[in-house]
C-alpha cells in the first residue's frame, strides 16, 4: 500500500484535483490519499486556512465575519461546481462552520475546529469527485481513522495506540481519502497539528499502514540542494537520508515539515517527495542509507534571524558546572537554543531571534550577571546559520577546507564554525548581509566544479 | 619595582645562582626575587622537589628515608660549598626537615611542609649569597611577606586580604627574596600551590606590590609560536596578550602556570617571559593589549590525551533542557568537560581523558541511557586538541580556510570543528596519530608561507 498526501497547492483548485484523480488512479496501490487544505492558485491569492484563521478570530472577536465566511465557501463552491459534484457537498460545509460556532466549545477549541474546515471539506469534496470517476474512493474522518493526538491544540502529538488502528485501514477496500492536519483526542476533542501539519497526518498513516511509500505530492519537483531563491537552477537531489534532510529542513529547507519525518523515520518508510504537474519525475527520496554518490555533501541550507549570547570569564574551564548554570538560566526562563559553541574561557549559545525578546534578553542577561558573575556579557543579533550537510562528509578528508575556502572567497567572516563529532553537518555562523553571498560561494565549491 | 622570579633550572646549581645574582645586580629595580626550588642539572638529573616529596612519603610510610635526605642535604650542600657560603645554613635545611619530622601536624601538612623545603631553602641560600656580595638581601618567609592562602593543600588560592599587605613591602630597602609555591592560611598552617606554583607566588607578589614588570625567568628564550619538539627552531613569540597566553597554556603550552597568569592579569601587570642565560635577550612580554604584528595568529598549540562523548537522539533539539541534563549528569559525577560541540540532533562533549576512568564512562554512559533515552551514546579516546590562537584573528577573513587546508594537505581527517564567537581561537580534534603532522602543516601555513 502507498500512501500518497497532496499539498496546499495541488489542491488549490479543480484543474489541480483533477490531476490529483489521474495520479491516484493511476496507480492502484495509492490507497490512503490525504489532503490539505486549498492553498494559493496564484501569488496573490489567501490560503482556504488564513481564511479560516480570519473567520474564526472574527466570530471569536464578535467582530463581522460574514465576508471572510462568504470568501471561504466561494472557494469551495468553485471547486464543487467546476469539478460538477452535487451542491450538497457545499451545504454540508456551511453547516459544518454553523456547527462549531453554536457549539460550547471553549474558545481555544471552536478556532481549532474552524481552521480544521479546509481540509475536512477538502477530502470530502475530493472523494466525492473520485466517485464520480467511478472510482470505490470514501471520506474517512480522522477519528475513525484512529488518529489519537494529545491534548495540546495547535501543537497536538501522536499517540502509540493511533498506529494500531491505522492498520486496520488494510480491512478496507476503498481508497480512502482522509483529511490532514487534525485529529481527536482520547476524550474526542478535535486539536490540530502545528501549521502545515498535513505531512505528518500523512507520515503518521504511512507508519501505520506500514506503507511501502508514503508519497508526499507537492508544487516542486524535488527537493533542490540549495535554495532556488539564492542559486538558480540548482541540481536535484535524488535521493537522500532522513538525517541529512532533517537537517537541512532546520537550516531553511521548507519542502517537507519537519516534524512529519518522524513517524516515517520511526518505521523506516521511504518518503518521496513529487510534484503534482509532474508525476512521473524522478522526485526525491528519503530513507535510512543511501548509496555514496561520488559527492560526499548533499545540500546546502541557511537560515537567518539567529543570535549569538556570549559569555566570558577568565577561567572559566575551571568552574565546575559553568556551563550547565548558563543553560539552566536559560531553560528556567524557557529559551530553547540551538548550539553552544566555547572557547577555553567563553562560550556563546546560539538562539533564534524569536525566542528572547529584547525584554527577556535583559532579563536574562540580568541574571547571568547575578548568577555567573562573568567578565563580559552580550548578545549579537542578524546572524545566519549555513550549513553544509551529508552523510559521507566525515570520512572525506578536505571538505571543512573547501567550505570555509569558498566563505574566504566570498569575502564573508565566520562568526562560529560549529562540527559535533557525527558530522552529517558542518555549521557555520556568519553575519546575515553576508548570506547569499556564502551561499552561492559554496554551492560552486561543491556542487559546480565537478560539472 | 620588578618582581623577577627565578624558575628550577635558573637555581638548579651554583653556577646559576651566580647569573641569578649577576641579574639581580644589573638591575636595581628587581627589589623582590621569588625563587623555585632547584630544578634539574641535566635531564637524568631529579628536581629536589621529587626528592623531598620521596623522602616526606617514605618517612610517613614508616620506611627507610635517610637515602632521600642526604640526597637532598647534598644538592644545597654542594651549593652552599661553590657559593662558598656558611655551612650553618646546611645545618639550619637539616633542622627544618628535623623539626617537620618531629611535629604534631597530620600526616597530610607533614608533606606539604616537606614539599616547601625546597624553595624555603633555595631562598634562603640566594639571600645569604646577595649578602655575600655585598648587597643589602634579605630572606623573607611567605608568612612575614603577606601570603595567605585558602585551606587547601596541594591546590591552596590567594587570599585577597594578601595583596594589601603585600603592598607593605615597598617600605623596606632591601633586596627580599621569597620562596614560591607556599604559603600560610590564616590559622597559621603551610599550605602549598599546585605543582609549579612557584609561577603563582611571583604573580601575586607581583600584583601585591603593583610591579611595573613580573619577570618571568626560565630556561628558554622566550615562548615559541609552537611546541618545540615538533618543529625545529620555530619562531619566538615576542608579544602576546593574557588571553592568547591562556589559551596556548590550555592545549600544552608549558612555559608558565597556567594559574599564574591570574594575578598579574587582574592587577594588569605585564609578565616578561626571559632566559637566565640570555638575560639580555628580548623575550617574550605578555601584556593586556598589543598592537597587531601582521600576522593575526599568534601560536598553535596542542595536547593529546582527549575524548569525546557523543549522544544523539532524534529531534534533540526540541527536547528543552536536553543539553543541560547531559552537563548535569557529568557535574553530579565530578567530571568536568572542555568543550560542547553540536549538530541539531547530538551533541559531543570533549573531555579530558584523565578526568573519565573507564569505570567512570561505565557509569556516565549508564546514567546518559537511563535518564536522557538517547538513540546512540559512545566515547571515542585518543583525541588530540590543536588550537589556534590569535586576538586579531577575529577580524581577519580565511583564517580558518587556511587552517583546515593545512589540515587537508596533512592529509588529517578533522573531527571536530569548535569556533567561539570571541575567535581569541579556533580548535580542532583530531585523531591523535595525526597530530604532529598537523601541526607541522599549520606552522608552514601561518608562519613560513609569509618569509
Amino acid at each position: 500500500m502507498k500512501v500518497a498526501k497532496f499539498g496546499g497547492s495541488s489542491v488549490a483548485s479543480a484543474e489541480q484535483l483533477k490531476k490529483v484523480a489521474q495520479i491516484i488512479q493511476a496507480d492502484q496501490n495509492r490507497k490512503a490519499i490525504v489532503v490539505s487544505a486549498p492553498g494559493k492558485r496564484f501569488s496573490q491569492d489567501e490560503k482556504v486556512t488564513d481564511l479560516l484563521i480570519k473567520l474564526g478570530e472574527a466570530y471569536l472577536a464578535d467582530k463581522p465575519y460574514q465576508s471572510e465566511q462568504e470568501k471561504v465557501l466561494e472557494r469551495f463552491g468553485a471547486i464543487i461546481d467546476e469539478l460538477e459534484l452535487s451542491e450538497r457537498i457545499l451545504e454540508e460545509i456551511k453547516d459544518d462552520v454553523a456547527t462549531v460556532f453554536a457549539s460550547d466549545y471553549q474558545q481555544e477549541l471552536k478556532l481549532e475546529a474552524i481552521k480544521s474546515i479546509g481540509e475536512d471539506s477538502l477530502a470530502k469534496i475530493l472523494s466525492a469527485y473520485l466517485q464520480s470517476l467511478g472510482l470505490d474512493a470514501i471520506y474517512l474522518n480522522p477519528k475513525d481513522a484512529g488518529i489519537i493526538l494529545s491534548d495540546e491544540p495547535g501543537s497536538a502529538q501522536i499517540l502509540d495506540e493511533s498506529f494500531e488502528l491505522l492498520y486496520k485501514l488494510h480491512e478496507r477496500k476503498e481508497i480512502v481519502v482522509i483529511p490532514g492536519f487534525f485529529g481527536y483526542t482520547k476524550e474526542g476533542k478535535l486539536v490540530t497539528f502545528s501549521r502545515g501539519g498535513s505531512d505528518i497526518t500523512g507520515s503518521i498513516v504511512a507508519a501505520g499502514v506500514k506503507a511501502d511509500l508514503y508519497e508526499n505530492f507537492t508544487d516542486v519537483d524535488s527537493v533542490y540542494c540549495v535554495n532556488p531563491t539564492i542559486v538558480d537552477n540548482p541540481k536535484e537531489i535524488t535521493s537522500l537520508t532522513y538525517k541529512e534532510m532533517r537537517e537541512l529542513s532546520y537550516a531553511g529547507f521548507s519542502v517537507f515539515h519537519d516534524e512529519a519525518l518522524i513517524p516515517a523515520f520511526k518505521a523506516s518508510i521511504p518518503v518521496c517527495i513529487k510534484n503534482t504537474d509532474n508525476p512521473d519525475g524522478l522526485g526525491t527520496i528519503i530513507v535510512s542509507k543511501k548509496e555514496p554518490n561520488g559527492n560526499p555533501v548533499v545540500g546546502i541550507a541557511s537560515d537567518t534571524g539567529f543570535l549569538s549570547l556570549y559569555v566570558s570569564k577568565y577561567l572559566m574551564n575551571r568552574e565546575l558546572g559553568f556551563g550547565r548554570r548558563l543553560l539552566n538560566i536559560l531553560e528556567d526562563e524557557c529559551i530553547s537554543f540551538e548550539h553552544t559553541p566555547s572557547g577555553i574561557d567563553d562560550m556563546s549559545v546560539i538562539i533564534r531571534g524569536s525566542e528572547l525578546s529584547l525584554e527577556k534578553e535583559e532579563k536574562v542577561i540580568k541574571r547571568i550577571k547575578e548568577e555567573l558573575d562573568p567578565d563580559t556579557v552580550y548578545t549579537e543579533r542578524d546572524l545566519a546559520l549555513i550549513m553544509i550537510v551529508g552523510e559521507d562528509m566525515n570520512s572525506t578528508v578536505g571538505i571543512a577546507a573547501k567550505a570555509t575556502e569558498a566563505f574566504s572567497r566570498a569575502n564573508v567572516n565566520l562568526e562560529m564554525i560549529n562540527q559535533g563529532s557525527s558530522e552529517v553537518s558542518l555549521m557555520f555562523g556568519i553575519k546575515e548581509e553576508g548570506v547569499e553571498r556564502a551561499v552561492r560561494s559554496l554551492y560552486q565549491e561543491f556542487f559546480e566544479e565537478e560539472a
